[in-house]
């Protein structure tokens, strides 16, 4: 099968790699926005070649969207406007925006909508490696609305890159990223903005990272442009998490001034409920 | 040298295998509050034998202390008033408080105040493993109060223990402490409870903690019992701390609210100079 890869960054290049050393793709075509990335990925072995969007689309089987979410829709437009029986998948963090704005396209059914649960703080095609995606989640939204095979080609795809596949409609979906993925990554950037304002001493972050404070805020080594754009797809669902954490924490803050200290165990012995669901 | 250990869990019973192999200890006298964890020690081979308190005191060389922070303060003044030239160290979390109440005691110099960073989710005896202080880092604090054979002693502990020294007052330990653990632990317990909050479909849960909530919200498997007590013995540095989180938090949220999503990506750019920190 001709894969054509729209974006050749940590996902797409990873992805990209798998495909093609596991037979999945016979010819993986790079299709990107800069020449250096183009380049990258054509050095890095990415790739077997680099073709115009329209190009790749014409010889393509299948098409999968790496593109960041703010063109997202720009770009599945562009492709649907031109597909005849090619299938395309996108690997977007929010689901609703890009599945509303195709709706009533007449090629709607050529497209499954994908949400790799996968990633590292890293991006750019230096960051993509075999692997990235073995054993992890990957949810297909609103599979009904995708043709049968378009949907069994991509179910294909998702299990050579070994992956568990959920399924879920695209505005559930949304709910849950942002009550769990999304709200823990504000609360990275939140502790990392914190700690580099009240501790100037970067010695001293060091010395103290390993108490807990490097896991905690690994994800605020994340993009900026990336999830800046993902707050601003799903708003709504994030404003309504974000403001049950400002009122815990508040809660949290108000029993240890007020030296409630029982109370702020009982509060961190149901937060230790999560272990029941994350062994 | 023979080692007494009082309080024989993740902490204690790991240092104990350690200092055993390593060839520090000849022998390891475990001192336990309850005759369960006592029983376990033994069971696990952690301690050669149990002795109460008085006994271990009158035959060891080295007093390691592991006992909970609340209940530190009272332990340590016991063994001072019974040490002639033992050595003893604490391995508290918090400094202040447990320096300042042994500041004029006549033994003052046979104690060497110290903060070992590391610990895992788990408590217990059940927990304790051999490389838990591996190439972790161990804060000595005001090491000239201490007298010389003390320090030098206690400082080969460590290094059999393979960990990396760093030296602060108390005052400033437990001040950096707050900036950079603790308020790294109150972020996670708080994101556990919102999420469990909002999120009522576990296996949503489950399906989406690959997205990051799995590493960030770790910490909230801690132990609300040894928590509390370091909130309290810590809480002026961590209310100071906490008020700037909640501030920047409360700022982030508004910045989504009013659709500045330059502003939003802004923020976490600078969020992301905790990369320069912590590679």
């Amino acid at each position: 099968m001709k894969v054509a890869v729209f974006g050749i960054g940590l996902i797409g290049g990873s992805l990209a790699i798998d495909l093609k050393k596991r037979g999945f793709a016979s010819e993986i075509i790079g299709v990107s926005r800069t020449e250096k990335s183009a380049n990258k990925a054509l050095e890095l072995g990415l790739v077997d070649k680099i073709l115009s969007k329209e190009a790749a689309i014409a010889v393509a089987d299948i098409i999968i969207l790496c593109v960041p979410v703010n063109i997202l829709v720009e770009e599945l437009l562009f492709v649907l406007d031109r597909v005849d029986n090619q299938i395309i998948v996108d690997m977007g963090s929010t689901k609703m925006n890009i599945i509303s704005a195709i709706h009533h396209h007449p090629k709607r059914g050529r497209f499954v909508a994908a949400h790799p649960m996968a990633g590292t703080e890293n991006s750019g095609p230096e960051a993509a490696f075999s692997g990235l995606f073995d054993g992890k989640t990957c949810i297909i939204c609103d599979k009904e609305d995708s043709d049968k095979d378009a949907f069994k080609a991509v179910k294909t795809l998702f299990e050579t890159l070994n992956m568990n596949i959920k399924y879920m409609d695209a505005k559930a979906h949304d709910m849950h990223a942002a009550y769990v993925s999304h709200i823990s990554h504000i609360s990275s950037f939140v502790l990392a903005s914190t700690v580099l304002e009240k501790e100037k001493d970067e010695e001293a972050i060091l010395e103290m990272a390993a108490g807990g404070f490097e896991s905690t805020v690994r994800l605020a080594k994340s993009s900026p442009e990336m999830w800046s754009q993902i707050f601003e797809q799903n708003k709504d669902n994030i404003l309504e998490v974000l403001d049950t954490y400002i009122e815990k924490m508040y809660h949290f803050r108000n029993l240890i001034n007020k030296n409630k200290f029982v109370e702020v165990a009982d509060f961190m012995k149901k937060a230790n409920e999560i272990k029941k669901i994350l062994k």
